[in-house]
Parts: structure tokens; sequence; C-alpha cells
């Protein structure tokens, strides 16, 4: 059987995707932010200090190429968040059905 | 004028050196280590974030190298140390005098 193309995305998908991208890089941030926090509070040697910062340099480079919104991708990096619990099932409804349902699917994988 | 050749380490001079660059290193981590909880318990914003770990970075790297206890260098390192007040002046009372009179007029540079 043939795999139907995906419809092409709609402005409204488009922007509400952008919003919500942006939702859980804050969200994404704001739980590291605290994370670092509560760790470095917690250090009492250098080479907690050292692995701290070798824990932040990943993050931030993890950061940095995640919140790709091209939509090309954009699938992809939604069933990132969803798996990670960055943005919830009810938050994608703004999307068409069978958008909704690969990301769903790839988030299982 | 010509100058006077430095007068060759003696063991016990390396032995006390030697502790006291691990004395002033375990200063500096302790003060680096103080310096970094007192910074993230104050962050709110994740700019400030990516800041703290640009400036760990440096730190870390500084720190890396600035403990060399090669024959060669040890004076500048200890020059470095007391302009920093990692080490003070009594600490070198066990070096012999011109080699204390050189750190002293280098950390004044």
């Amino acid at each position: 059987m043939l795999q139907t193309p995906e419809a092409p995305w709609t402005e409204n998908e488009t922007q509400c995707a952008h919003t919500l991208l942006k939702k859980a890089y804050e969200r994404e941030v704001k739980n590291l932010l605290a994370d670092i926090q509560d760790q470095a509070s917690q250090i009492t040697q250098v080479d907690e200090l050292w692995k701290l910062h070798d824990f932040l340099s990943a993050k931030r480079h993890e950061i940095d190429g995640k919140y790709d919104n091209r939509e090309s991708v954009i699938v992809f990096v939604f069933a990132q968040l969803l798996k990670e619990g960055l943005v919830n099932a009810d938050e994608l409804g703004f999307l068409a059905g069978e958008k909704r349902a690969k990301i769903k699917a790839l988030a299982r994988l």
C-alpha cells in the first residue's frame, strides 16, 4: 500500500508549533537551572565541580541543537520532547490528526 | 654587572615548594567552589547559566595549566600566586633569600 503523503503545514500549525517549541525550551532550561543549582549546592570536592562542568557542557550542546523548528524535522523534535515529557500529547491538539499520530508513533520508538 | 646565577634548588626547597603549591591549589579550588555555588544560587535566567558555564570553562582551563611545579618555572608560578593572595610571603620562608626576592619582585610586575 502506498503511504499517504503528509498534508502541508498550515500557517496556524506552524505558528502554534513555534510557540509550543519555545514553551518546551523554557521548561527544559528551567528544569536544567534547578538541577544545576541543586547539584552545585551539594558539591564538596573539586572533582564533583569538574563533573558538573562536564554535565553542563553536554547539556548546553544538546539544547543548542535540539530546538530545530524547520518543517522537515519538527515532527522528530516534537517526538523527542514528548518522550522526555517536555510537551504533552494534549498540547499537540493544534496539529492535523496524521501529524499528531506520526509524532506519537515516533515518540514510542 | 653580571647577574649572579641562581643557587640550585635543595631537596628541602623542592619538597616544601610542592607542598605549598598543593596548598595554594586547594585554596584556589575551595574559593572557586564557593564562588560557583554563590553564583549558581543567584541565577534566574538561562543566559546567566551559560555565563556561569563560560566562567567555569575558563577557570578550569586556567587552573589546569597554572600549578606547574617544574623547577624552571616555579618562581613564576609562586609570583602569580603571591599576586593573587593564594600564598603569602611568610609561607615562602623555606626558600633561600635570592629566590624569595625574585618571586617578590616578579609579583610586583
